[in-house]
């Protein structure tokens, strides 16, 4: 295994460009067991120098001109940050043609040009690798290229754009029009100045169609994509929805179909019953049904600099771990290195922190819940809620339920001993813990 | 490339082993496209000659010991499905040193001998896949191996056995006893004849743990693990825990911590807003905290023949994409070998099926639904749903909503011009798709 560091060369210091900056490097110790080398940004290009230094502070090779990364010499990966189908085209081209591997966020671009530039990648034996480019932090396309190979595809169904997605969560939560939420997201940062390719559903084909193309093995076809965005879709529709037990999300729709492949984005109503439907905010979901495995989904961020970040480094590790192979192992067992494992001891559950549910049979007087009450008070444990039933007719006994606030076990089980000496609680007392993960 | 098939011995021939020989001929040619060559069971092993007889109808060699598949020379890959971990360890340890790559599903195996057995396959130079051992066709193995690996992991909570979700899920619905549900699980099969491992927590541990190691980095340490299982929660704190705003799941939790990490399956209380609590039935999900990306989920079945035989070929793809590594193309762009690319065209809107929501704005006089439903009849397309909103105050127009039944998009747009006609609609037809996904 290789023990030189994998070369980066980053070209776009935007915000994704950014994050992966910062995530490469905060957790760089943490990637190196898991990737079998150290992965280093060596270069970066952006038109903004001055923002380079800050984010950089000359620890990487600077240039303003991005195709310079893509003939470096030094350089074994590029990562396309710039965006758009123009010049990020021939940028990822160029670095193909000097035998680089090219990890890309870039959906429009590859949803137009994917088949050329794939053709070009494999001419060369390169690596193009892409997971960012559809649904952010979401592992979509490794599930859909790797992790799903025995099935049939049958249908995937997304929400790809956050931005829609958020503007279709605030107009049912809020009744709002159309036109207000957008302001409120863009004032957010959920939405761009000019919002067009998210709200008129652009965005969500281009991730669309390089999902077909994964899914059913066919070539990138977006301009047969039929596009529907958001814009004219009004409160009230979302309301009436909502009375016949229907939430309204933005999908992009792919599916078999006798003669050929649909492939679809529009307003979709959805039974609100459904996992999906229950995706809210900017929050990402692909909804995969293969003949084998059923119905899958994927759930996570689908923008935003470190969720993005995750998936433009997994590529590079992905990379990094292919150019290594060795004896078999591209993937080590555990994902992390097996000379990396490093033993770290199971805490003992006394020691782990909860939140917790108890329920006690008290007898049914004055000045039992403040026994109760002052017991875990004394240990220093605070109530987030309880209630008292009404004994039954007749009953002079009954249940309390509280919410106990987190804290230690131990801390917690030494308050029960004392709660269930207490001579108005009768039984033993019934304890759940309770996490928020928040 | 190669282009012999990728040779497999399948150890273990029931309701997993006999999905893996299903969906492995039923998608063959997918699952060649995709692997770069066919992948075939040229041996099979069972104590069971004439269940063997039935399933391969004599086009596998069959073999009743199993060791054999292990040392035969003809195999590349063994598929170890017989469980438990005492002939099972013999089994893949054997197959490792005769230099076989494994698969296996079989998560106690890996949960307590996992060390030693990664060991012997690291040390030989082989790859040991077990994708099917978490949460059957969800590909999370894969996920957290590779598609997280920028992340610093915080924790992971999963819902990640399949009969105590059933159950807890029943319990709830119905409010019935715990052995009541019990009963009902085992004649639907969602649980055995002795559930112990299932609803004691065990098997959620085994998962847990192999969970942790990829997350941490560390080694597996199934015995240290904290397990409470379901057997003794009641009803009743399951409504109570609902009347304050969660729910009750079995989760499997693992999570960094000050002094090692937590390890532990107990029964969890959670909001009931959050996504993982709205997780139903026999159904798995995992919840992953990564540094970077944030919160991801994973959903789909945790069990059953074909789910789990999706993981179980996922892996044996892997291996072979592996196998024929060639140029740095481990996994072809699209999924799909470059040479496997086929064009399929995409389908005019015109033709494809969907159901459909209507708002029309009407005259509020009699006969208008009439005419409305009379047109869309005429067109062949029925009427699911449809309500008529009272018209405001001094009005004589309002709103009436309806939802059609699934139709080809074609035949609703002609009903719909037929209705826009109609003097008694007063602007045009706002029409949204709707769908099932079932």
């Amino acid at each position: 295994m290789s023990a030189q560091p994998l070369r980066v060369g980053l070209a776009g210091l935007g915000t994704v460009g950014g994050g992966t900056w910062a995530v490469l490097a905060r957790n760089a110790e943490e990637i190196r067991r898991r990737a079998g080398r150290s992965i280093a940004i060596t270069a970066v290009a952006d038109l903004d120098a001055a923002k380079a230094q800050t984010l950089t502070k000359g620890s990487a090779r600077f240039t303003a001109d991005a195709m310079a990364l893509a003939k470096d010499a030094e350089i074994d990966v590029v990562i396309e940050l710039i965006g758009g189908y123009g010049f990020a085209k021939e940028f990822v081209l160029e670095a193909i043609r000097q035998g680089k591997h090219v990890v890309t966020a870039n959906k429009a671009l590859l949803a137009i040009h994917g088949n050329e530039i794939f053709a070009a990648a494999q001419a060369k034996g390169v690596m193009v690798a892409y997971e960012a480019a559809v649904a952010g932090g979401i592992p979509i396309i490794k599930a859909l290229r790797e992790g799903l190979t025995a099935n049939k595809i049958e249908w995937i169904a997304g929400i790809i754009n956050g931005t829609t997605n958020f503007i279709l969560s605030e107009m049912r939560d809020k009744g709002l029009a159309f036109s207000e939420v957008l302001k409120e997201a863009q004032r957010l940062g959920y939405a761009e100045a000019d919002p067009t390719f998210d709200i008129e559903g652009i965005d969500a084909a281009h991730k669309a169609t390089i999902m077909a193309s994964i899914a059913f093995g066919i070539p990138l076809q977006f301009d047969r994509a039929h596009i529907e965005g958001i814009s004219s879709l009004q409160a009230k529709d979302i309301r009436y929805a909502e009375q016949l037990g229907y939430r309204i999300k933005l999908l992009g729709i792919t599916k078999q179909h006798a003669n050929g492949v649909e492939l679809r984005v529009h307003p979709t109503l959805i039974s609100s019953k459904k996992l999906i439907a229950n995706v809210e905010g900017a929050m990402n979901a692909v909804w995969v049904k293969g003949d084998a495995v059923g119905h899958t989904m994927y759930y996570g961020k689908g923008a935003g600099a470190e969720p993005t970040a995750s998936a433009v480094i997994a590529d590079l590790v992905d990379v990094a771990r292919t150019l290594a192979i060795d004896s078999g192992h591209r993937v080590p067992d555990l994902g992390f290195q097996s000379a990396e494992i490093v033993m770290r001891s199971v805490v003992p559950i006394d020691e782990i922190e909860s939140g917790y549910y108890l329920r006690l049979r008290v007898r049914d007087q004055p000045g039992v819940l403040a026994d109760i009450t002052r017991a875990l008070a004394d240990g220093g444990i605070s109530i987030d809620a309880f209630f008292q039933r009404e004994p039954d007719e007749g009953a002079d006994e009954t249940d309390v339920v509280l919410i106990a606030h987190r804290c230690i076990e131990k801390k917690m089980r030494d308050a029960i001993r004392k709660i269930e000496a207490l001579k108005t609680v009768l039984s033993e007392v019934v304890v759940l813990r309770l996490e928020s993960f928040s």
